[in-house]
Formats: structure tokens, C-alpha cells, sequence
């Protein structure tokens, strides 16, 4: 596997043997796998379970990591092209990044939307921009539109937990939020419910429909995998059934980059907060998930979330048996 | 062993077999005993020795650490219960605590006291509420009362040097400092001083006697131990005949949380800092023991912490020692 | 090997088998050679390449290290002698250096220039006194006048192209800034271009002439090696037939650590920024060398910088190669 940045850029069969890979590596540990084997991770934004889980993955195949991060003592870092450095940055992301990959094996990224133009963000040009410069395979630790890290450790969740893929009712609700937040999450997860086959719905106030590319994308997932996507306002009406509730706070396309209008279209909306009662027609275990962190009392309830239908620590510890199957798929080929 | 708490948790031959291990490991490295297992570290206050020694711990025994702190790049956390989070903190620790340990094979949390009650210290009541978020073994790197590291340190570093148990002078003295403290070493270093059956003199200005419920639970393992406790705060006195003074900062109990306070009794005490002369009485080899961090010309005197009785190095390194010792005894077992 | 402090303190042949030791190994990976040993790295300055690589380093040789740095997590650090420590630092740096060396088989320290004193930078008395509390082998990661380790992965740069010992023309050439610099990277530049026993030649404007001592050891050198050293003030004639081209911002020796006269004195050098027109006279393959981080726009253009001839990339990736070499050198005698 050369690198990993969108579970849509893989073959079916390629996402069922790196979800077979991070189940069998969570039984049976390979503790010398990845002997002498670096990873290079880069942080232009912050993290704790991408963080942590990564090292951790590559602790447990017996290789090792190393995290650079312009909060960790290195040098400030531009990004701008053809710009005079007579200012505070020190150096230049095209020096900073062939110089951090060409210490690893593979290079993890991850780098927040700029939330400057949704154009750009939709199609992750930063990023793919700095991934070209890499020398060696990239993993996208989160990039403007994609999460497919936090995605194949969910699709793992659900699988463990034994929800239905075809015939799942999955909703992706959106949630109030005091900042404005990024579409890599809501994306990706639309994305990764789609090609599971599930039911999925969108449930999210009108100002907040995800950018027609993205609805466009999942609608041809879904469609080869079989699944299905509806899009609704209504709480009640899209959980009616529903296996599973995925909640996430994003922007809205219509205001992008425009914090004080996101603000305002928020202030009537504080009552998308995930409550208990939202699940009063879903099925009786039905599941709520969130990538994390999460805002309690904001995007959801101490209840649900401390709740039976919470397996939101069961998705975050699935993110490392995940990765080290992604590790595993790229670097153990290399050696 | 399930976790490593407080040294008084474990039965007289569970310290004397920690011992045990870490003189061994000392002098016969085990370079893969712990291969592939992983230490999760989550730092809510400063360290140095804490921070390095855990993870050269980790590394000499062939596994891995990772570190999880606010200072370094995480998001802020949230520790109050029931609070609507629409501030900083995009967190709660309460998600923090059990996705940093589901990486970990055992999750080491260090916290500072609170100092908002004495009584939710001595207690460790923040600490043991996040203990029990863990799913594995909790190690406390220095909580609210107790550093039990610090005190399976101190306690090689008096068998290294020879000296004795029984009849063992300890003095456990008072002393200035700039800034308001926790009472985490003394409480710690009482305890051990008793467990290890010496003679132990507190000695501190009457402002600064440790609170009842600390005293009361180390004259209970002097009970068993066959050691003694008392106090003074006569420096000429408590140091006649003394085998080791061991020199720490710590709060008055009488206005605990207010630094104005603390400041204003301790204007006068300028005196409260451990000088040559102090061991005119001493035993003519008596060590000096000090935990480190230590302010020089404020806690002691340059040419004690630089002289021949001075111990504090050897004691910090064996800080690596003991907890190799802790770790190989969490996370042999567990594989 | 004891310790890495400078190349000219190594024999032609110890430096030879240090980059014969880097070559085989960048060829032929030894994942255990290091197995359970441990590098501990304080970092007193900010750093990119030299945090990551000395890490990678250690990974791929089956060892680990650890990172200390006050803006880490640790305590604020002392470093002048005989003061009461009452103010903020927490911690003096001759308990900090022996506790840190004490986890490790080895000590990296990195601590640039104070910049108060221009003999105490030249002789390197602060990283003298620093590593003098070392009872571990101490490398020098980058102090007040040197940089062994960028030098070896130089070296080994320009044998990977072939670029002649003997005969080759080796320009070090000063560049515009908008900081005061310091003097460790051109020095250890001329350093090791005279070792090596190339034609040196030091482009510099004359305000930028480096302190005698520094021209006078470089000397000494290029006698021992055969190779020579002159200065110029003119990039084009310097240029005429060059190898080589090594960029470089230093302070001038004459207002060091002023750094309102340095800023005056650059004020008309703008021109020193290198450019592909200085390459006209140059051999047609002449490099372009630089230890990075590099301002674009002030000390390269973009064109130079990304051309054909730039090997900072290659630069950057042999810092892991060399450094892995005197790892193995200290540490796999010890074992």
C-alpha cells in the first residue's frame, strides 16, 4: 500500500483486509513487525488521540516515531509560496517536509482547512500540496476533508459491535458547536457509512447542508456499495429506526471561513445538542458515536454520552488497531 | 502488582521484592522483557525527572512510551463535572483519561494538588477520580499526597549508601521556599521514613507542622515498622546524631491555598535553609537528600548540594531504577 | 568513541571510519545494534532536523532517546553560578545536566550562543561547563561556535556526489539575515572544508570577516590536509570555478551581540542573497549547499534553492546517516 489518505481511494476488497489486518493484530500482537522501522509525524494542527494513538501503534509493532510540531521547539514554518522569509518563520514547509519524510519510512500530516476558500478545502489542496513533496508513502493524520484514520477505525467499531451494514440505519446529525469546525470529519464519515452500505441520513438544519461535492461523492459510494443517503431537518423524524446517531459539529458551506456569521446562524440552534429523548423512536440499542473531542452539554448530554449507546472510547482505542494496520500494510512491504 | 499508588498499599515484602528488582535490573539489563508494551503518560503539571525517567524506563526494558500533556499540543481539558463546555477546553477528561490508557498497557498520571481543600488532598480525591476512569493499572507520578516513586527511590538510595534501617537518624526538615508547595514529598517521605522502620524527626517551624491525618498514618507504619516519629523545630537539635536530613518545601496546613498568606509566614523564615553549620551535631557522614527540583541559596546552601554528603543525584537516578522496577512488575505479569 | 564534540579533536582516520560507519549503515540497516540503550537529548534551543533525526537515529539502531527542553514541560533552568534562586527558575542546570545524563548512555546538548562575549562563544566556555557535569559521553547537538554533526553529514554529502577532496573549490559564503546569527555552522564549515582539504575560499563583505582565532584553526587544518584558505569580498571572482557554494548568515565579530549595529550594518548588503547569476564563472556543476532552516528571498532565491544544483535536501537526510555513525560509535563500545 502506497500510503493512505482516503478509504474511497481503495478497492472494497482492500478496506476488508486492513480491517481484517487491525483485528487480528489486536489478538495477536506482532511486537517485531516493524523492527527498525521510523515514522515521521508532523503536527500543523492540535491532537490528542492522532497523537498519542500513532506512537502507540508504532510502539506496539516494535518500530518507533518521532513528532514534529511548530508547538514543539521547532522553527516557526511558511507555507507561502515565492514569499521574502524576513519575518518570523524560520523555514519553509518545501524544506521542512522532504527533510522530516526523508527521516521515516512514511510521513503522517495533519493539517487542519485553512477555511479560506471551500473550493480549495473540498479538494485538500494544501495538503496535497505538501504530500507531493514527500519522498516516502503519506498518511493523512487529517487533512481539510479527510479523517480516513478516524474513518476505518468507526467502520472497525461498527463491525466489532455487529451493526448491520446493509440495512443499518446510520444518521449523521450535526450539532452546535462554540467554534467553527472543519468538514473532514462529516465528510469522511458520510463517505465511510456510504461505502459500508448503510442507510445513511444527514440530519442538519437547512444553513447547514454539506457542500453538494461531498453529498455528490457519497452519492456514488453508496451507490455501488448498495447503500443508500436521504438528507433531513428533523431530529425525530430521522432517527425513527435509526442503529446508529453520529453526531459532529461542522461550518456551514454558505458562510465558509466566516466566523461571525457562523456564530450567528448558530444562536437558534443551541437545541442540537444530542439528548436522550432524541432516541425515543430509534431502535432500543441504538448506538451514538463521535470522533472526539466532544463538547459535553453542547454537542451532546452527559447522559447519552456516559450512557449504554456510547461507544465513543471503543471508536478512539480502535483508532490505534486501525493504524497499525495501515502501518502494517505500508511499511511492512517495504522491508 | 495492579498499579502503584502509595507505598503503604503493599505488604513490607511487595517493597523489600520492588527493591529487589530494581537493584538487579540495575545490574542486569533485560533489554526486551517488556517488548512491545506501552506506557501511556499524561502530565497535567511540569516534570523533569518524572517526564525523562519513565521513558529511558520504558525504553531499557525494550517497550515505549507516549506523552499526553496540555503544555504539548493536546487540546485543554476540562476536569469539573456537569459543566455546559462552551469555553476553552475542547475536552473532558473524562474521555481524556480512558482513551490515553485504552493505548496504554498502564496509564502513569502525574497532578499537582488542587490546593483548594486540604481535606480533597490529603484524601488524593481529584487523583483517585481519575484513577478509576482507567481501565489499566494506574501508576501516580506525584498526585495531590503522594510520590510513591520518589519514596521507592529515596528508599534504594539509603540501601546503595548503607545505610541503616533500624537506628537510622532520618530528619525530614522544613524549608523555605518562593512559592506555595504541596505537601505530595513530605507526606511521601514520612511514610517511606517509617515503612523503612528509622528514627524520624519532623522538623519545621510550628507553622508548617504537617496536618494530623499525614502524621497519623506514618506514626501507624512506624507502629509496625519498629521505627519512631516526632517533631521539633529546633535545626541544632533535630540534627544531633542525625544519619540523613532531608530538606523539602511545603505548605503551612493552617492557611492552605492562600499564597499571600503562605508569603507572609514565611518572611521570617529566611533562616529555613539547610547550611553546613546545621550538621555540627550530625553523624560526620550524614547524607543530605533533597527530591529535586531544588532553589539553591533558598532550600540549601550551594556547598552542601555541591559537597560530599550530598545525595540527590544518585537519588534521581534512581528514580529510572525504581520504576523499572514498578513497571516490569505492572507489565511482566500482564503478558 | 568518547563523546562528539568537533571534528578537528578526531584523527583523519577516526573521521574516515565515521563516515565509512555512515555509509554501511545508510546500505545495510542494523535494527539491534542498540538494543535497550538510551540517548538523552536537552534542547536549549529551537531545532527541526537535529530533534527528529537524532531521534530516527536511535530508532533505526534498535535504541531510543528521550527529549528534555524548557519549553517542554519542564521546569524554567538556572544557569549562573552562586545565585539565590528566588525568581522564577525552578531548576539549576548542575543538578538538571548529571539527572538527565544519568538516564542516558549518552547526552545530547544543544545551546546556541549567548552572544555576550565573543571570546567566551569562540572558546565554547558555557557548553565546556556544561559538559564537564556529564559522567556520560556528551555530543555536541549545536553550541556557541560549533556543529560537529551538520559537518559529518556534509562531508558525507559531498563524497555521496563525488565532489573532490583534493582540489575541489569550496566557497563558504555569508548571507543577509534578519536575525543576528551565530557562529557555529561557519565555523565548523570552514572547519571541515579545510579538513577535508578542499580550496577554500570565505566570501564574506568585510564587516562579516570571521574572529581570527576561527580563520587562524581553520588554517592549521588546511596545512595538515594540503588543502588552502583565502578570503574574498567579491562573490563573482569567488566563485570562478567553484565546486561548491555554501551559504551562510553569521554575526560580524566587530558589534557581536549588538544586535541594533548588526541590523545597521546589513542594512545595504540585500545584495547578498545568492543567485543563480553568481554561478556564471562557477564550475557547470557547481552545488548549492546550506545547513538549513533557510530564508527564500534573503539568503537564496527560490530558483537556486529549488534547482539542480541544491543538495540542502540530501544535506538534511545525511544528518541521520552521520549521526547514527557516532552513535554507533559511542554507545555499541559501551554495550
Amino acid at each position: 500500500m502506497r500510503g493512505f489518505n482516503d478509504l474511497s481511494e481503495l478497492a472494497p476488497e482492500a478496506v476488508e483486509h486492513l480491517l481484517d489486518t487491525a483485528k487480528r493484530l489486536e489478538k495477536h500482537p506482532e511486537p517485531r513487525a516493524l523492527e527498525g522501522k521510523v515514522l515521521a509525524l508532523l503536527f500543523l494542527s492540535p491532537s490528542l488521540r492522532t497523537l498519542t494513538s500513532f506512537q502507540a501503534a508504532m510502539l506496539r509493532l516494535g518500530g518507533g516515531s518521532f513528532v514534529a510540531s511548530p508547538q514543539g521547539g521547532i522553527h516557526g514554518l511558511e507555507s507561502r509560496r515565492g514569499v521574502t522569509m524576513d519575518g518570523v518563520a524560520a523555514e519553509h514547509i518545501r524544506e521542512a517536509i522532504p527533510v522530516l519524510a526523508s527521516y521515516g519510512d512514511a510521513l503522517g500530516i495533519r493539517a487542519f482547512a485553512a477555511r479560506e476558500s471551500l473550493d480549495d478545502d473540498i479538494e485538500d489542496r494544501d495538503f496535497q500540496a505538501m504530500a507531493e513533496l514527500s519522498p516516502v508513502p503519506i498518511i493523512n493524520m487529517e487533512s481539510a476533508i479527510r479523517h480516513p484514520c478516524q474513518s476505518l477505525a468507526d467502520w472497525k467499531t461498527m463491525d466489532d459491535l455487529g451493526l448491520p451494514r446493509a440495512g443499518g440505519k446510520f444518521v449523521l446529525s450535526w450539532a452546535n458547536h462554540p467554534r467553527a469546525l472543519p468538514l473532514a470529519v462529516p465528510a469522511s464519515t458520510l463517505q465511510m457509512a456510504a461505502m459500508r452500505g448503510m442507510e445513511v441520513t444527514v440530519l442538519r438544519p437547512d444553513e447547514f447542508a454539506l457542500p453538494e461535492k461531498v453529498m455528490a461523492r457519497a452519492h456514488e459510494s453508496a451507490a455501488s456499495s448498495g447503500g443508500s443517503i436521504r438528507e433531513s431537518d428533523d431530529p425525530r423524524e430521522a432517527l425513527s429506526g435509526a442503529t446508529v446517531v453520529y453526531a459532529k459539529a461542522w461550518s456551514s458551506a454558505s458562510h465558509y471561513g466566516d466566523d461571525d456569521a457562523q456564530r450567528a446562524l448558530k444562536k437558534e440552534l443551541t437545541g442540537w445538542c444530542v439528548e436522550e429523548s432524541w432516541f425515543d423512536r430509534a431502535a432500543p440499542d441504538c448506538r451514538f458515536m463521535h470522533c472526539l473531542p466532544v463538547r459535553r452539554g453542547v454537542v451532546v448530554s452527559d447522559e447519552v454520552l456516559e450512557g449504554e449507546r456510547s461507544v465513543v472510547i471503543h471508536q478512539a482505542r480502535n483508532r490505534m488497531w486501525a493504524q497499525m494496520a495501515v502501518l502494517y500494510e505500508i511499511l511492512k512491504e517495504a522491508s
